[in-house]
């Protein structure tokens, strides 16, 4: 495989064209869209249209006439045929902790109603930590435990008649490791419990199944897969049958049947808007729409199990590159070579340097990321890569490891300032 | 009065440079911006600064290189300035109805360990809706009840041994009623109560002194007064002694002490900076900053108490004004007539026409709002009318007052078009 050949397949690949939807800034390679999605060119235009038209002119009215109050609803609509819900299933809000606890909190009063014996929250140790701290503070308010497994292969074996949630991240943010959603729902619901998924690595990165694959509750990221921007809304969606069953607590007047009624009296709307709170951020959900609208313009290119052959393309170009060009330098392999059990990121391992040659690639204009291992659970220190087929290009992967390769046999990431950390790496 | 003496007023307001900052649609007279703040000039530059240039140029680095990280604490001090608290204590996040959420959590869990038997939260009926969801959502939780008042002078004699929080608006939404903060907090602490306030009507409305007015919890809204734009994010304060105390249930990664550890067990930071959650909205928290600075740039020309003098003698002007010209029409004064306990509003109660007269202004570009009475709680239908010292000038409230009698004398609000209700009003 030649840098050739790389630009070869980007000539022939049909979803080339999607990358022009996005302003990437010159000459970077960009591999690090699981964290923060690049700008969609459509955004900044409108973000000005919502700031100077919509609020500057029409001010309090364009809660109505710019459609504002229906923007959390018509967003979701959108996302939701990402991710294999049904239109009126899911809403954006809040942030993808803020939407962990609605879930959760709701998924454990059904529990509470229908099986009180069981209070055990399964996930995993390499779970997001935030995940992680809602689980936890909720454990603690309805007198449950958190157990934490070390390894996808334990968690089914997990399960049993204590356990009241299984709650996973589709795609482990480390490892990269894709759970197998169909099967790990069904091995939940046959020992009796429910199913949570954090979608914050799949939506828009992969073909996500929430129906048809027996997810009982969701949440996900806007600003990674999604491309909607720093911080930007997250999502929330409930399996219609245990939509209306119990309130979310954060019973704030936008999820209310009647906002405008102000009453004093909390009547929860029916369906997935009462997972709504507080007033929507309009200007972030609509600079989220632009991002989602990226991934609805595959659509009519096969759609996201397109998006899905061109990841595993590039994730399998990226790793047979550093296998094989980067051979004898110290990296191991830390996501799953398996296709069908592999997110859109290469993982690598090493012993040392793993931070310094990611601030060393950095410098060269190839943005990857570095998470710290933890040696009591045996996670070794990562070099992440992400790839978003909307606009990574093979030719890329193929740069990117040749930077790599260069970065290790010049020890060039062995100089001191690449070793100095900074607050977010 | 007649307009040219408004005019006159206005020549001789040193503070009417200010309205400079703001980019007012031409020929409106708003009178909402207790709703929905105005636009600020600076803005829209300073969000396409963040969309184009930190966000598509800088990308995941912008948390560094842009001081993202530190938005959510470098604007909370900006808004500490406007409240009474100091640098450190104040936090902006999420929505002014998630930030309650976790304040009165924390407030119960106090008592919860203080004063175990204190289970009541007294609040008013009238207070702002989600304000009482949200209660009621945690007074479920933790086995409490919530006590409503019917009027601000019940208040003190409904706290007693029972009682464990007092929860108020400080300036009441509907009536524009400013209660006593420091009369009230020290009620509710010789009661052994805390006392909670949400500042929605108050900040940038009027001179709060959080810390020297006795306030144990606060939180406050981002787009009404601080013109931060539709669904800004809100802000929270926690008196310093409190607020390492317990910690908040939305234990999410922003509020951990360590957040880039990515350790599985939650543990708080130190301060108010456990009362943060998911990643934080830069856009909007940016967008919050410029206005924010609207305020802060009254600093020089006496700050909140100037802002405070010019915003009483609008109201002032406003009700007597509507009392000797549209007298005879049904109107009367639903806002406090005493300077010293009304906010920054004037509120007109009619028996019937109310919503109509509001939509009739409208059409004539006089934007207030309506709020909806309750019959069996004897709140009567209100025209309410904020005004916003920062942009509002004397004669924009002879010309509102002169078309409010102009719809009354020609009975124009009984055209039907203007007895259309839409979702938002």
């Amino acid at each position: 495989m030649t840098r050739d050949d790389a630009l070869a397949l980007d000539a022939e690949d049909p979803l080339a064209a999607l990358r022009e939807q996005f302003a990437l800034p010159d000459g970077l390679i960009y591999l690090d869209g699981n964290s923060l999605g690049v700008l969609p060119r459509s955004t900044a235009a409108r973000v000005q249209q919502v700031v100077t038209e919509e609020w500057g002119q029409g001010l309090i009215g364009s809660w109505n006439a710019a459609g504002w109050m229906q923007l959390p609803q018509r967003v979701g609509d959108k996302i939701a045929t990402l991710v294999g819900a049904a239109p009126g299933e899911l809403v954006v809000a809040d942030s993808t902790s803020v939407n962990l606890f609605k879930v959760l909190s709701a998924a454990l009063q059904m529990q509470q109603a229908d099986a009180p014996q069981r209070r055990v929250i399964v996930s995993e140790r390499s779970n997001f930590p935030t995940d992680l701290y809602i689980a936890e503070s909720l454990a603690r308010q309805f007198g449950c435990t958190l157990r934490l497994v070390n390894s996808p292969q334990e968690i089914a074996a997990a399960l049993n008649a204590d356990t009241a949630l299984l709650m996973l991240t589709q795609v482990n943010y480390r490892t990269g490791h894709l759970h197998d959603m169909a099967d790990l729902s069904a091995a939940a619901h046959a020992a009796g419990a429910l199913a949570v998924w954090d979608l914050a690595h799949s939506a828009g990165a992969l073909p996500v199944q929430l129906n048809a694959d027996g997810a009982d509750f969701a949440v996900g990221c806007g600003y990674k897969y999604l491309n909607g921007g720093p911080g930007a809304p997250a999502f929330v969606w409930v399996r219609p049958t245990h939509v209306s069953r119990f309130r979310q607590p954060l019973s704030g007047w936008i999820g209310h049947a009647a906002p405008f009624a102000f009453t004093p009296g909390y009547q929860p709307a029916e369906g997935i808007t009462r997972y709504l709170c507080g007033t929507p951020s309009v200007t972030a959900t609509a600079a989220l729409e632009c991002g989602v609208d990226t991934l609805l313009a595959a659509l009519p290119l096969g759609g996201m199990a397109a998006l899905r052959a061109k990841s595993l393309a590039l994730t399998r170009l990226f790793t047979s590159l550093a296998e094989t060009r980067c051979a004898g330098h110290g990296l191991t392999l830390a996501s799953p070579r398996d296709d069908a059990r592999r997110g859109s990121q290469v993982c690598l391992a090493r012993d040392d340097g793993a931070y310094a040659i990611v601030q060393a690639l950095i410098a060269r204009g190839v943005v990857g990321d570095f998470r710290a291992g933890d040696a009591a659970d045996g996670l070794p220190d990562i070099l992440r890569f992400g790839v978003t087929p909307l606009y990574t290009r093979f030719v890329d992967v193929w740069d990117a490891v040749e930077h790599l390769r260069q970065v290790l046999v010049s020890g060039e990431w062995q100089q001191s300032r690449f070793n100095q950390r900074s607050a977010v790496t």
